[in-house]
Parts: C-alpha cells; sequence; structure tokens
C-alpha cells in the first residue's frame, strides 16, 4: 500500500525502510521537502521511496505514520492537513519528551493528557492509533531481535483502525498475541508515561534493545 | 528484626503479615492508636505483631515500610517523626494514586519529581528506597504466584539502604538478579510513572496478579 512517514529522524527512517523492504510504497514527509535526510534517504531507499513536505507525504499515503518528535508533533501533523489526514489511519508513535531541562527528559504531555490524545483532539478527521513508543526503533521493525514473547501496545478510538494498525505491526513481525489493546485513545497515557521507565532501563540493561513482558499468575 | 509498618491498607497488611509471618517483629501505624484496622490485624497476626500511631510505628522498628496512601504519605511520614526515622531505612512502597479526577486515577506528584524523591527530600534524615510500587501487594510478598523471571525496582540515594531492602525483598521471595537497581532517588520518577500503565493492563490481563519481564537482545 502507499504510506506517508512524517519524521525524518531514526524513527522515521528506520519504519520507512522497513515498509519499502516490506513491498510498500513510502513517501518520507518534512517541513522542508529539500530536507537533506529525507532526499538521502529516499535516494537510498530505492524506486519505491520518495520525500517531500508533510502535506504531501500525508496526502500520499492510505496510512500515514507519526514518527516526528514528540514535542513538534501536533505542529507537525496539523502542517500534513486535516483534507490529507480524512478518514486515514494515524499511526503516532511518538514520545512527548522533553529535552529543555536535561536528561533524562521529561514529557511534554503527562498525567491527565497524552499526545495520543492531543493529536487526536487536534485532527478528529485522522483515526489515531498510538502504537510501538515503548520500544526503540529497531525493535519496532524487527521485533525478533529481542528474545522471549515481549510485547506492544495499541489504542484508539477506533476499531478498524486499530485493526488495520495490528495487520502492520504484524507486518513488521508482531505476533497478533502480543498486541495488547489497551482500549481509546486516552488509554495513550498509560505506554506514554512508561517512557520515564524506559529511559532509566537503558543503563542497567546496557542497551536500547529491549523490552517487556506481561507475566500473570494463573487463575483462581 | 523489629520492623515498622506505616499504613492499614491492603498493602500494610500484606506486607505487615509477610514480615510476622518470616520471623520478624512487627509494628503497624496508622494516624490514631485506636485504629480499627490496624488493631483487628495485630490480634490477627499474633504476638509479634503490634498497632500504634504512625511515631510508635517508626519509633519501635529498626526499618519502615510506607505503605500509605500516596497523596498521605508525606503527611503520614512527617507524623512518624524525624527521631524516629533518623538513620534508618525507609522503603517506600505508595503511588500518588489520585482518584479525585475519576478512574483510572492520574498521578499526584509526576514527571518533574517523584514521591519517592519528596519524602526523601522532607526527611533527610531517613535513608529511602523506592521499591515495590510496580506490583500489587499479592505479588510484592509472594512473588512466586506470577511464573516467569519479571523484576521489581529499587532506587534510593544510600547503596547501604538499597542492600538492606533488597535483602527484605529477598526474604518475601525476589532473587536478587530479579531486583533491578535504578540508581538514585530521583530515577523513582520512572516505576512511580509506570503505573498509568499497570493500571490499564489489569482490564486486558483480567487480573491484578501480574508483572513485567525485561528482555533484551544479545550484544552486537
Amino acid at each position: 500500500m502507499r504510506i506517508g512517514v512524517l519524521g525524518t529522524g531514526m524513527v522515521g527512517r528506520a519504519i520507512g525502510s522497513k515498509l519499502v523492504e516490506l513491498g510498500h510504497e513510502v513517501r518520507m514527509g518534512s517541513r522542508n521537502a529539500d530536507n537533506e535526510d529525507a532526499v538521502a534517504w529516499a535516494q537510498a531507499a530505492g524506486d519505491s521511496a520518495s520525500a517531500g513536505q508533510f502535506a504531501a507525504a500525508a496526502g500520499f499515503g492510505e496510512a500515514v505514520f507519526n514518527c516526528t518528535a514528540g514535542m513538534h508533533s501536533v505542529e507537525a501533523v496539523d502542517a500534513a492537513g486535516s483534507a490529507n489526514l480524512d478518514g486515514k489511519v494515524l499511526i503516532d508513535v511518538a514520545n512527548s519528551l522533553d529535552f529543555s531541562k536535561g536528561r533524562p527528559p521529561t514529557l511534554g504531555i503527562v498525567n491527565t493528557e497524552s499526545l495520543g490524545e492531543r493529536i487526536q483532539a487536534a485532527h478528529p478527521e485522522a483515526r489515531v492509533v498510538k502504537a510501538l513508543n515503548t520500544v526503540n526503533c529497531e525493535v519496532m521493525v524487527d521485533p525478533a531481535i529481542v528474545p522471549g514473547d515481549h510485547v506492544v501496545f495499541v489504542c484508539g478510538n477506533d476499531d478498524a483502525a486499530k485493526a488495520e494498525a495490528t495487520r502492520l505491526l504484524g507486518e513488521f513481525g508482531w505476533p497478533e498475541e502480543r498486541i495488547v489493546d489497551l482500549g481509546d485513545i486516552s488509554q495513550a497515557r498509560g505506554p506514554e508515561m512508561y517512557l520515564p521507565l524506559w529511559l532509566r532501563l537503558m543503563g542497567p540493561l546496557d542497551t536500547i534493545r529491549f523490552n517487556i513482558a506481561l507475566h500473570k499468575a494463573p487463575p483462581g
């Protein structure tokens, strides 16, 4: 299918490349059409890859990934434009990491709101699904690099959109039973607020290629 | 050893009972010396169990657990009294869950601060260790009810205090390799901000007796 990827950073490039590898046509969007990272990525990624402004990427895609830095995501999605997002699945993988107070970063949107909710509220015409924000981009697109039955989360207001996101995650390598549906988009507060723990686990685990698995007691 | 437990709710009673079962002497503390839950607990728990005000429990203990509701924990630790906490390990298992805005609760202390930090800042004479706040109290005191290599976290400014907390967690059944040291007390923001995800996992998992395991990619 045709997919727009908003964002030219590590996450956007990882997801864009994986989608091309899977046989999709991908347009990477950025603020400026001549963004060097996006142009270089498109050249390297081959004939199915192209680059353009946010609006061009969103308009091109039948589905859209938001891979922009979370503190600028609403602005980027605004630039993508409501007409270009109308009725489309918008998979939001971003985190509102705020480095202005030092490291580790705090969250710019937190506790009584989430980035996923803010994007959905600003763009009711889009069908926002929060997903994949709890793992590094290498794990996002190749979960098998981490052993075991580790999980990711989806949430959103539109069940068909979540099913479509789940299908795309399946192409990345996430088995359906390891994709946990948390409910509507307000549930994005959960996986987004997990980030501060994720950031603090990198040290003890000595890698960014990790994830969590869920274990529960047997019933009774 | 002699241990003070601040708080008479499910968490305080679970930890108090486990400590008695392990052979410790436990005094449960509450605002009022005649707190019905605390008195009933002490009567049921046997000769090694007693109840009193926060100050009496803290003064009795060689180590102290904070099991009060997080929104009232600073007040409870204040009532316990600096002289009664001086030099002691204070294991803070609480979460600042704020139900005033409905369910699921938000966090009353979040993002740029944590409850663990706030308690440590208010009581520099105590050696605060944040621990166990990421699991239900049944799992806290009996981790074997959940299968697999699931983990808990400790953090605090005093290494010897963390070692003492780790030893007590070991008595509860947590093997040392499943107790992840995140660093100083400011790292409490990580496990505290995990709570919103924890709250949202109860539904999909259909139990509160669950926990997370960490999986990582092999080096290279």
